[in-house]
């Protein structure tokens, strides 16, 4: 819709303003972070070289804020909140609160499109075109203000320790499904203890993944499995 | 050496400024940086944190250098780059080039220690005090000049395209064990269609990946392959 006249570049123009809170200034970044590849198959035209940049940014600046926020806690914590806050089903959770489903062109016919993460990943687009048109600082504070002050209750998740495992062992147990999670190895990393984690689920292995204790293990393959599975982690 | 008198502190700012290209501010930071776990097992005073904060930065500033001098690949090609830059056996090998084995204070009675990459992850602690000492553009200066001008051959990189692949039947043929990529499984993920792809050795799934296709997921996985089986992946 808003890229046949300059009356919708003055719309989108407002739209932005409000969702941003400053002017952009290269309308082509946003229009291209709004554009799913379902709306338009060019490499240059839609999101996903913008969603690899900003999600590379988004990754910096929330590991900076948590490094400043918790200056007495380890790596494997950091990185374990980190995980929460910009996994795929926190990010759309927090596109769709900022209402980026109005501004995202897809293909509507395809009804699969509403239900996976697309609105997340034009989340990270968003963050790309930012840089882009702004630069550092600008970017550094609409992630800070905008996506975490806003709408990321840290200390909420920080006693929500085990959710991805106990929601993993919900739907084990809706499901009948037997569920286990298993030490699959133990190596030396640069002087580190290394523990590889696995899932069985009645019997077989589903997934792995390390960590450097095997709770942090264990949480990082839970929560792979459960975005494997498709089972959201929203309460 | 360096903590104890004001001459060293003198001696540890010359030798930065050598490495660094400008004088540091709080010395502090970079101590840290330099300080493995082996030598100081409290998480204030190692570089572990720091390191987390370093790897991520670094991550971002070669994540947008790519973006933008590829503008026409797509971002499977960028994350498929960006990994073998940054991947533990590159920054140890820039990080051995730089000199920072002089500088790093570790247990020098653990023999495994110096054949891990304890110089790659002292790379990233570094970046981190760098971030925290000089902000943003500094960082991202010393990244791009450092690091990528002074030790990645970009465009051989770019045709050393399935050297992770190549290494790994390398090896499998010296060691005499069957080596079989096994596409696992399709999937669709917000509209994109993700392969995950496996590495059986002697008919075992030994690891596993996804990607955007099938070549990038079979790259994904044999590098991971080489990392977990210590296998350096240099020329």
């Amino acid at each position: 819709m808003f890229l046949k006249t300059s009356e919708d570049d003055k719309e989108l123009k407002k739209a932005l303003k409000n969702l941003l809170g400053f002017l952009p200034g290269h309308l082509q970044f946003y229009i291209t972070a709004f554009t799913h590849r379902s709306s338009n198959e060019d490499l240059v035209s839609n999101n996903e070289r913008l969603e690899f940049l900003g999600d590379a940014y988004i990754g910096s600046i929330v590991g900076e804020y948590l490094f400043k926020k918790y200056p007495n806690r380890d790596e494997g914590f950091l990185t374990e909140m980190r995980s929460k806050i910009v996994s795929r089903n926190s990010l759309n959770d927090i596109a769709l609160k900022m209402g980026l489903q109005k501004l995202i062109r897809f293909n509507k016919n395809d009804k699969m499109l509403r239900r996976s993460n697309i609105f997340g990943n034009c989340l990270e687009a968003l963050v790309g075109a930012i840089y882009l048109d702004k630069g550092f600082e600008k970017t550094r504070k609409f992630i800070l203000k905008n996506m975490l002050y806003n709408y990321i209750d840290i200390d909420d998740l920080e006693i929500t320790d085990f959710n991805f495992k106990n929601k993993l062992y919900n739907w084990a147990q809706i499901n009948s499904h037997v569920l286990d999670f298993v030490t699959l190895g133990e190596s030396n990393e640069a002087g580190r203890r290394v523990f590889t984690v696995g899932i069985e689920i009645d019997g077989e292995l589903f997934i792995k993944a390390t960590g450097y204790n095997k709770k942090a293990a264990g949480q990082t393959a839970a929560q792979k499995a459960l975005e494997q599975l498709d089972i959201t982690t929203e309460e």
